[in-house]
């Protein structure tokens, strides 16, 4: 069980917008989520400006440790959206134009003044990559072996990961569950350590809050074995109902 | 004027709860704009798991080509929190026990329970650190250098920001202006590339965005010189006009 495969993602952020502060990120969060369901971890993010020596240093460094990566951003018809040719560069092909992201465009632009030079900055791909299917606007994302590139706009990019749902391998989903306690953590430091201990496979998160005036934590247990994870959960659980404290079976 | 000075920051976010999708982020954005405002520029960001060599190696990264380095994360009392051991053995000190930080926790404990072995996990630093002061909680935030270790709960990390306005060496904010326009980015990709280009010290970020069945789109303006950046501006909204768009000086 401990020698299980654990299939990894890393995530490269691309746009000046996000390193400014102007847009909040919404990428993160949602292809964390969506990977963990795909039986794959999020190991690293790495946000970086729109800059193609920058983006390609990270694709190739990223690239070589984890078994997908996924970039988000940099991928639409102006002149500041470099991805593509970032990573054909780290990639070491040319961009060309792929066939069927040209027919898709001109079809999705038919009735929207058609296609231009610029929109067809969205049918230019690494060679060798096939394409991801938007099923909200037009222009495709697109996948060269184990690099995904999508959008970064969210819920474009939400479209596409449901598009790519069930297609790549992955192991065990993490598995999670959150024991609430009404006391500050450092009050429970050493139970938290022991049940960890205690417990093989599980780890432990601690998550404070201070809400109502009261000192709170969420105790998050994660496993990727359900049954490890209820037994420790439940044994977090009850060692703090013995020392006491009132304990919430799900986050505060 | 293109040969100034311009002072970069790193930051690394810290934390399991991010890379599984259970936490969005908000420190990103907060530590973004306040650097901007202190005219340091964050050139990147990555986030990393409660890992000490995979923290300690970032860290060695990052701090190599960056004038400050920020932290977030993994300072709090519990066996979680990994930072200051990470940092530690990064720079290759031991980790101490500051006499500050452990009067600033006597004190604040002193009405809540008192100090524990897991409360005094907050006086550890790397050795040669000084602390920053943090007005919302009791546990101080920790400068290295030029690292900067501060907590993951956004709040806490507004406050030491606060702490912290104005006592770091920078250059010149990168201002910026929004021309919104109602057009789609493709319709006017070449205009774009053709105003900043001819905008020296000026970059236009383009973002699009559908609203009330329209096609919209910002593009953001950012130049370190007032007058450029006006002039940027005003002669793109200009060019938009002069090809009949709908053009709003100011973000839609």
């Amino acid at each position: 069980m401990a020698d299980e495969r654990i299939w990894t993602a890393g995530l490269i952020i691309i746009g000046d917008e996000i390193l400014s502060g102007r847009i909040q990120d919404k990428n993160v969060q949602q292809i964390a989520v969506w990977l963990n369901l795909q039986g794959i971890r999020l190991g690293e993010v790495r946000i970086v400006p729109d800059v193609v020596p920058r983006i390609a240093a990270t694709v190739n460094e990223m690239r070589a440790t984890a078994d997908y990566l996924f970039t988000t951003g940099g991928i639409g018809p102006t002149h500041d959206d470099l991805t593509v040719d970032a990573i054909a560069a780290a990639l070491g092909v040319p961009v060309v134009e792929h066939p069927d992201a040209r027919a898709i465009l001109e079809n999705y632009y038919a009735t929207r003044g058609g296609v231009t030079e610029a929109r067809l900055r969205m049918a230019r791909v690494p060679q060798g990559a096939e394409l991801i299917f938007n099923k909200v606007s037009g222009a495709p994302g697109i996948r060269h072996g184990k690099i995904f590139i999508m959008p970064g706009v969210p819920y474009i990019t939400t479209g596409m990961l449901d598009a790519l749902s069930g297609t790549l391998e992955g192991g065990k989903p993490l598995l999670s569950r959150t024991i609430g306690c009404w006391t500050a953590e450092s009050e429970v430091a050493d139970l938290l350590r022991e049940t960890e201990a205690s417990h093989e496979g599980c780890q432990i998160g601690s998550y404070p809050l201070f809400r109502e005036g009261r000192f709170a934590s969420n105790f998050v247990v994660r496993s990727v074995e359900q049954s490890a994870l209820d037994a420790c959960a439940e044994g977090l659980a009850a060692a703090l109902e013995a020392k006491g404290y009132e304990v919430s079976r799900g986050e505060i």
